[in-house]
């Protein structure tokens, strides 16, 4: 179980009672000018400040006290376990040599419009206050084509780790919010083809397994493969987004249901929809794209074939890069958004970390990304291309799951990197610990002290206990008196006296790992 | 001067000629349905992606292509060196035993209502899309008191580093931008005075000398003794809040023009303004608190012998901890924030780090803070108040100085952390560095190679000598047959032939501090 110490209480929105009417702060300025006490009064400063939720008297403040829908508050145990995770996740970025950028969480509302098909409604729009018309990002890509373009960069190779914003519905998928971290890595570039593909590849394969999820399965298919089974499918070209995002769901439903909405729903003919079954059921790896290569119909369509090709030429790279185990070629995967224009792939977890917790979390897709060659010549103003290629790593969904597998573990987080404490027994011996305390601090030692001017020297002992601190420094009177500082090893709960001028390098040696 | 590789070019915003008119990109979903070529056709794909600009024949792209106003992006350079400062002032806070919290970027409008006085006009909203009213947080103390207040937290040391929000005007301070970080220390709860708000400034003095940005001064004054001043000066409380911010200029503006403002537009009476100008320029030490607390009238006025008494006990303790020559007791100090309750201090650097610059950067105030007793209790339903203390770091205006000082000094920065280039000498060999860099990824080296299937060897020397990769494991035809890898060493041009099976061992060897 995760123990936090005195100081924290565990991120649990906890009620606070139901509004007791609304009370408007619009206020603000009015309020201060209006005297309601004795000049020089304390009091008026607290009535000042209480008369702003626009009650003299009690206290009541109606204020609906929460974070927006969708968004939460992190405490401490949080933060910690996610900066681990993130440290993990940029590890791996930087191992592949990419370097990071920021870009504002504002953009304007045109950069972002016609990128997103259907999530565009979901994008948070701000206020038209007289200035640009803007919104928040949705995600880390448009920003970063954006940027390529605005800077003319024709090649590059970065990683981005921020959050996103989109207005989607968290009630309905366990997890799922509208404030969220994404973990981009993306190579923008011309180059000789599949090589960046297949180590966007090695990267999520490096991820997953570093982090221990449990056994998982990267899919990966083509966009050009699709439309080239459409097209010859006969297909019209017109359905062809729209057959795609019911093919996307067989990995949701089973065939059957995904043929009746492609004949019911999208009008897709019986037999139409048939012979998109042969196709999109498939999965497998280099002996199905040999098949395929060799598919009387797919071989004769220019694009499918150029999708296959690549296919083959990616799989033979991730054959070099050991990975091409946890890879599978599946025709029914089509990703949402209408950016990608070659390879597109999703990894997925396949079982359960905590089998033994009693409700498993169900996390679809950790990791998902693709090629999007368009995108840079959409912003560039005489449209030159940039091809580029990327992945997006799903950290809202991994950290649901190291937090299960923490609670599980009973592993004592700490949320403070504390060293020591400085103590003092017994009374009117605040100035000697702000003293020492400064000593430590000016020497890089983590220390903290309590803020009263005398402790209790049990109570002192207690916040160590509570918070994990590995050391004590206690000065009383007899150590001052003999230049002595008493240094207490909580947890073997031993003390010994180290002379005042060798403390801190005492405490350094003990601190060695 | 920041020497960055070929892969990146450094984030300066080139101008990319005038908008040719707007095109709506609303209608994104509408024209993919529209064919345009024959099936199958990859022109097809690219005509579809050009189609969404609006143009099916030219490229002209006509999106205004920016960020926001008052943003901007952070290219690799930027983004390592904030890291590098960032990381500085996160040490110190760890060093104090405080744990970090993030928040939403958003909060309900109605939760940021009432806490700024007139920054409220600055508050960034969300567009009222049929949900709760939002907006983007203005700092990072109200949300700490929200969250307080929301989980019955009645202790707590905490930091937070991340983005705030605010729709100022740039273009009248150099540096003032709409989108940037702050970094706040704060302490919540009842302790014995004086203590925490010690170690905010503390912290304060750590930091920036830490950074060795020059001479820097922490000024310090309370809210109680400066009501206090303006009540012994007869100034009418409805006055005070006015008088304050005119008061707050002392620092930009000389003593006449202050009074001037005053009289002519505060409506003070000339003896007010002049009794308040026996007051506010007065600046020192122990001294000063020691003789105002003998002033026939400030010894009458119950709130300034509080105020008075608080900073006697605050320089007292400062002195313990060897920080009172930075310290300046500023009668002129207001601070424009509304929930300041107590002491209230700013840190501002005395003279230009880069004196032989032509341009000498003028940065203003780093850090500020205070103590503000009644925020949470405007949260808490019952009024339940929290004591609160903390600090705000400047890191835009430290930033601008680092950067300034790394250009100046012509350090090379790396935008990544690179170690191996793995390079082929001759052509076909493609596999072979697929292979190897494999291994080293799985190692845990960190390793490039480029994205060609036969680069000439000089190309890739010459990336490890861009970037600043230190070596260079080369395997050409002879080193496979021989079971060899080329370890180069750039710097010193330098190569030896590493036994395979020993080339990580190696590697990890040299890299060694």
């Amino acid at each position: 179980m995760l123990r936090l110490g005195p100081l924290v209480v565990t991120g649990r929105l906890l009620p606070v009672g139901p509004a007791r009417g609304r009370v408007s702060l619009s206020r603000s300025r009015s309020w201060l000018s209006r005297p309601t006490g004795p000049v020089g009064d304390r009091g008026l400063f607290y009535r000042q400040v209480r008369a702003v939720a626009g009650s003299a008297g009690g206290g009541s403040r109606c204020l609906a006290l929460k974070t927006p829908k969708g968004t939460r508050d992190h405490p401490p145990a949080h933060v910690a376990l996610r900066d681990r995770l993130l440290a993990a996740v940029v590890a791996c970025f930087k191992r592949h040599g990419a370097a990071a950028i920021d870009t504002p969480v504002l953009e304007l509302r045109e950069t972002l419009t016609g990128k997103y098909g259907e999530g565009a409604r979901l994008i948070y729009e701000l206020q038209d206050q007289g200035g640009e018309l803007l919104a928040l990002r949705y995600d880390l890509t448009v920003p970063f084509a954006r940027y390529l373009a605005m800077n003319k960069i024709t090649n590059m190779k970065r990683y981005h780790v921020a959050k996103v914003y989109r207005r989607d519905n968290p009630a309905t998928t366990r997890g799922r919010y509208r404030e969220f971290y994404q973990c981009d890595f993306d190579i923008a570039g011309q180059f000789d083809p599949m090589i960046p593909d297949a180590e966007c590849l090695k990267i999520v394969h490096e991820i997953l397994s570093d982090l221990q999820l449990g056994d998982f399965l990267i899919k990966v298919n083509d966009r050009r493969i699709l439309n080239g089974v459409f097209a010859v499918c006969n297909i019209p070209e017109s359905k062809f987004i729209t057959t795609c995002s019911t093919v996307d769901k067989l990995d949701k439903m089973p065939w059957e249901e995904v043929r009746s909405e492609m004949v019911g729903e999208k009008g897709l003919s019986p037999e139409a929809a048939d012979r998109i079954g042969e196709y999109v059921q498939l999965h497998g790896g280099l002996d199905l794209i040999e098949r395929l290569l060799q598919d009387p119909k797919l071989s004769q369509n220019k694009l499918a074939k150029e999708g296959l090709g690549d296919m083959k030429l990616l799989f033979e790279y991730l054959t070099l890069f050991g990975i091409a185990g946890k890879i599978s070629f599946d025709l029914s995967l089509a990703r949402g958004l209408d950016y990608y224009t070659g390879v597109i792939f999703e990894a997925v977890l396949l079982q359960q970390e905590n089998d033994h917790v009693e409700e498993p979390v169900s996390v679809g897709s950790v990791a998902g990304g693709g090629r999007y060659d368009g995108l840079v010549g959409m912003f560039d103003p005489k449209g030159r291309k940039v091809p580029c290629v990327g992945v997006s790593i799903g950290i809202e969904r991994i950290f649901s799951i190291l937090e299960q597998r923490v609670k599980a573990s009973g592993e004592k987080v700490r949320t403070t990197e504390t060293q020591v404490l400085v103590a003092t027994p017994q009374k009117h011996l605040l100035a000697a610990r702000l003293k020492l305390i400064s000593e430590l601090w000016d020497a890089g030692i983590k220390a903290e002290m309590l803020y009263k001017k005398d402790p209790k020297l049990l109570k002192q002992l207690q916040y160590c206990e509570d918070m994990g601190i590995p050391f004590a420094a206690i000065v009383g009177e007899q150590e001052l008196t003999d230049g002595v500082v008493k240094l207490r090893d909580v947890a073997m709960r031993q003390e010994v006296d180290i002379p005042r001028e060798k403390l801190v390098d005492e405490i350094r040696r003990r601190l060695e790992p």
